[in-house]
């Protein structure tokens, strides 16, 4: 796209918040990217403008049929006040992917890199620099059109808002306790698991809700079919350490390709440690944990980074993993990728992306 | 609910569109019904308001995790000018279903038929009298919270919209060709295809635009699992005659149980005619069809009350049925039931509603 960004600022500027306080996704920055399709016009009218409401008609397609798809990324403040994003591109690669699956028009994406720079760049200020906090990157795009015909929308609005991020980790690394469902499904093979799309986290609330109950902080969800083969966490793809060897379920068309998945693997291989990517079934998870071989397990996922897993409730069993502590690779990991998005250390894979 | 609903009629009407031109979807009446849901309150303020856009904050959960759900149904005016809704109670029972499985707070069922029956009373006007034609009514329930957590909405907005329908076979009933979907996968048991949520239609375009590129009207969608067992069609439930008896796929987690669906059936066996609801295989319509006992097949739905299939296109297979023409029971069953929900044929099961 060559339209510029228009930009309006903000006459008045929202005070910030105690960074020492900020929680997830509930307060935003004094502006957003807008731009919208039209089947004539294409993407078009990319701007900048004060974080305000949407005005939409009671028709719009997102609001019956779901026409909806969303990335998730941050910006992080180095010690010398430079602001990186971690390897945006493969987010709007990514929507671009999601947007394919659900008959959405692919957007540009070099161009949307470039527009969330700007919009960082004015938004600077927003991006806090106490250990473990980030701003917080939503793009997203909705179809528009006030049509009620079970049909793609023939208009669109693609959005990106920011929030600033509290840590992750107020208290340090706190493994996390995981209830694997075997009753709800999130995603099968042919469905749209494989993609960001809004359907497919208000299919998990009720998973969610019911992990909760359980005392654990997210669900396990196994595959649709046998419901036998572990796919992901909530948000975060999983991975397990058996015997010395990382593995993680293969990339089947039914999880999401995490951008963190992906850090993680590279690493892996670039310090040696073997990593396979296949099928892994839940009960080879547990024959390990009973063999002693199951030395860590963690989610990967923009929000933790590394979450480590300290216990896997499935049936009628729960399994501590690695005493309940966080494992030595689950640290060193997130030690090395928090390192890198900080600026701390070597990028040597050239992942990060500085916004001036 | 006890709240009385408040009525803010608008000032301007809107002119009606020649009724012979009428498009499904695109021009709605001069009045809608909302209500809000806060955790303090309840479902609340329920109101009849001039039609309008609404405005919500770009975070609201509706955009990013579909959260969302709803109905359709319709009000038809009889030759003697009444205004009859078709069972609108099952449509208000199965958005509570849609709701739990959707972790949405449930709403007063018989306190929205009467608010349905309000609205349609002050747009009586917009009831088409044209044979075939109708208003199509639509409700719907969207998660309002500007909350980015992976989280059920602790906010909602009810609404029902309404749009005057031309006759959905204004030559005469045609039957339609169907593409018999083996890739992309629609529902799977444990999912969300037995609500009407919002995802699961945005999830259906990539194959509905596959089915219309092979010409075919709609796709019918084989389950999750083993891609072998006939699920349902686009928006309707698909039922075969073969051999003399009728057969439809049983509710088995991942269909919609349809309000057609429900009264084919009952319809069928108070004429004495055999109906089954039970697992159908393809193989089984393709070995029904080679052997000449596949007698007639039909999709079942409030747009188009019976749909008759003339041809069926599975893999590299293209079935015609019935010398691709509409059968005697789908003619009979169509007959029927219009004339119930016209008020032209008793009503023995009660199932139409009169609005005063
Ligand atoms: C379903 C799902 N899986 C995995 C992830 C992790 O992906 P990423 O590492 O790109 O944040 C996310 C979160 O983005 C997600 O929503
Ligand atoms: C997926 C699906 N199946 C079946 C139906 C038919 O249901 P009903 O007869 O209640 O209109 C619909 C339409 O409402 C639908 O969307």
């Amino acid at each position: 796209m060559n339209d510029p960004i228009e930009i309006t600022l903000a006459k008045n500027k929202k005070p910030k918040r105690d960074p020492n306080q900020l929680t997830f996704g509930t307060y935003f920055t004094d502006h957003m990217f807008m731009m919208d399709y039209t089947p004539e016009n294409g993407w078009h009218q990319p701007r900048i403008v004060p974080y305000a409401p949407i005005t939409l008609d009671p028709a719009a397609v997102v609001f019956h049929y779901g026409q909806a798809v969303f990335e998730g990324m941050k910006a992080y403040r180095t010690k010398d006040d430079r602001v990186l994003l971690f390897r945006p591109e493969k987010n709007m690669k990514r929507i671009n992917l999601s947007n394919e699956r659900l008959s959405i028009p692919p957007v540009d994406e070099a161009f949307l890199v470039e527009a969330i720079k700007k919009l960082v760049t004015i938004e600077k200020d927003w991006v806090p620099k106490e250990p473990g906090t980030s701003l917080y990157i939503r793009p997203f795009i909705i179809g528009t059109e006030p049509y009620l015909g079970v049909h793609p929308s023939r208009t669109y609005m693609f959005m990106v808002i920011l929030c600033p991020v509290g840590a992750y980790y107020p208290e340090g690394i706190n493994p996390v306790k995981i209830y694997v469902e075997s009753k709800y499904v999130r995603a099968v093979n042919g469905g749209t698991g494989h993609t960001k799309t809004s359907g497919n986290y208000a299919a998990s609330f009720k998973a969610q809700e019911e992990a909760q109950r359980q005392g654990c902080a997210q669900v396990l969800w196994l595959d649709g079919v046998e419901k036998a083969y572990v796919e992901e966490v909530g948000s975060m793809n999983v991975f397990f350490k058996i015997n010395g060897e990382v593995v993680t379920p293969a990339l089947n068309g039914s999880i999401l390709a995490g951008v963190t998945r992906d850090s993680v693997i590279q690493l892996l291989k670039n310090w040696g440690i073997p990593v396979t990517e296949r099928k892994i079934s839940m009960e080879e998870v547990y024959q390990a944990h009973a063999a002693g071989t199951l030395e860590e397990a963690f989610g990967t996922g923009t929000a933790a980074v590394i979450s480590p897993i300290g216990g896997l409730i499935w049936k009628d069993t729960e399994m501590t993993i690695n005493e309940g502590k966080a494992g030595a690779l689950s640290m060193k990991l997130y030690d090395t990728i928090t390192g890198v998005q900080n600026g701390e250390i070597d990028d040597p894979f050239g992942w990060t992306v500085e916004v001036k």
